[in-house]
């Protein structure tokens, strides 16, 4: 790299409401504080991702309080130094305004915007992109990682970018941030091999981010990163606009930049996304817990404790907890939150 | 009545596997010990609907030994003359041999046999229809409820009748015992109005069972039944056939006679019966416990404790108990012991 290695912040985003994994995961307990995938939280296998790139004083928790005490319980030695409070859900561009607004006595550092709860490996692979994208990023991009699409996923944002036109270390100027897209364009897009998955994962420096946000979204410039400006109240930051940094700031900026991944990527959005890393049995169910079968194909049971039993049946999400069952048809599985909008309050 | 009121012994039937109703039944706590339908038992209930005619101490429990602990404790007052204990599961006809060999000392007393988890109702109605069936089975008859059927069912055995050769007391001969028929030819019974769905239920003086099993079933007779047998042990008990009342007697014996039931009836024989039973919501799914659905129809939901969910699914049973939860699809509900067959002993 041309430049000295940057010093990288990491910014872990860990609020979220607990609906994609429900009933597993609860408001109480989202998907981040989940051990799905090994005997550890996802929040602390981030943790463990990036501890040998990034000292412990300098890994910051983007969260609300009252996930303060589930994450000093699940990642010892947190401190108060290491938490940045959101006064209440915002979505992620007031979340990250808030991180670079903590980090503003230090305009040029990296900060690396992580959502807690992607499975990502190998490790190595990883932080050696992570090393490049914060050397991109020390050029005043904001870089974002692009996975290189192997389906034509409909879930996920895209990111248009020009082979012929490559940054250093492998980035690229990304050409135009897209929506979700219908099956067809997704199609279009996987075959093409010019758009990568938008990852939500962010590289930046706190000054170049800043400079962003008063470009591009003057509120929440005004209200959390001007000279001047105090610490934000519940009251005040609940008016702000509750917007993602992909519309905020990603889609307006001119110096956006990708860095196309070589690391293995899933934010596991909901529970069918366990079929790609559960091994099926030989009727193609996938199971953590116990499970008996008969005559029944394609479903995911997932028991946190006890036992279930399906018979006759396919294509289900079957998911019980201590006090509560979901039986979902495998195909709306990543509407849960419809569902729970059913509940009594 | 022609006769003077019977002295009518009540014979509750109370083995069974627990198999139908699994995972709410187990083998420690059947279908009988279970709370469905109200606030007690249905043991319970069978003792209450009986017990203005009989009186406790003329109320027998066939069971075995493992369900003598929670007998007593469901029906508080049961002394151990109330037990008759089969030493293990042998099926209906060595059960009734041995109520019969209990109560060889009142040759002419009458016994009803009934299973303890049927559903009946109006209980003024059963028991007028009892009384009747008691005088019947005075002349020497041995006698079943017959029920009306409403379905071409074709989870029941039938009762065939000849409408023109009515016995007294609104009973007549039984032409034929006919086994459970397929779909075609439940269609036709129904129709004729001739067959009756075969109740198990069993009205008879204890010499005329007795002799019935002399003339019909030897093996039984001789081990439990004639005069100077010695009580069965375990080992002697298990090598008798384990055959139904049905096929070792009735379908055999020529002095059967049937009495239609006037009151309603259901041996609530799996998960889907429970439709008969409770009200539908307007996406025609029932429930016992607690349920949220979306875009989910025609199901079964019970919740022993806590939740259930169902999002975009149709005809499905799910239950739910404190471990273990059943996801069924409904018409394969009465094929419950298949699935278990496949679990780890």
């Amino acid at each position: 790299m041309a430049n000295r290695a940057p010093e990288i912040h990491g910014i872990l985003l860990v609020g979220g409401k607990g609906e994609r994994f429900w009933p597993l995961s609860t408001p109480e307990r989202p998907k981040q504080f989940l051990r799905i995938f090994s005997d550890k939280t996802m929040v602390a296998e981030t943790v463990d991702r990036i501890s040998s790139l990034i000292p412990p004083e300098r890994i910051h928790f983007v969260l609300p309080p009252h996930l303060v005490d589930i994450l000093k319980e699940e990642i010892l030695g947190t401190t108060e130094r290491n938490l940045i409070i959101e006064p209440e859900a915002r979505n992620t561009a007031p979340a990250i305004a808030l991180a670079a607004r903590a980090l503003n006595a230090e305009p040029d550092s990296v900060m690396t915007v992580l959502p807690a709860d992607h499975l990502i490996s190998p490790r190595e692979t990883f932080l050696s992109d992570l090393k490049a994208a914060a050397s991109l990023a020390q050029d005043g991009y904001l870089v974002t990682f692009g996975v290189p699409p192997d389906r034509p996923e409909t879930g996920y944002g895209y990111i248009e970018i020009d082979r012929n036109k490559p940054l250093r270390d492998r980035g690229f100027k990304v050409t135009r941030f897209r929506e979700k897209p219908d099956r067809r364009t997704a199609g279009r897009y996987l075959k093409s091999g010019n758009y990568l998955w938008n990852s939500g994962m962010f590289v930046w420096r706190v000054d170049v981010i800043t400079e962003a946000f008063r470009m591009h979204h003057t509120e929440i410039y005004k209200s959390l990163l001007a000279p001047g400006t105090t610490d934000p109240t519940k009251e005040s930051y609940a008016r702000l606009e509750g917007i993602s940094i992909d519309y905020a700031i990603m889609e307006k900026a001119g110096n956006t930049a990708v860095l196309p991944a070589r690391f293995r990527w899933d934010d596991v959005g909901s529970w069918t996304a366990l079929e790609r890393h559960l091994e099926p049995s030989l009727d193609k169910n996938v199971n953590i817990g116990k499970l008996i079968t008969r005559d029944s194909e394609g479903c995911i049971a997932i028991a946190e404790d006890g036992e279930i039993a399906l018979f006759g049946v396919r294509d289900l999400v079957v998911v019980k907890t201590k006090d509560k069952v979901l039986v979902c048809v495998k195909d709306r599985a990543a509407e849960i939150k419809k569902l729970l909008s059913t509940r009594d309050p």
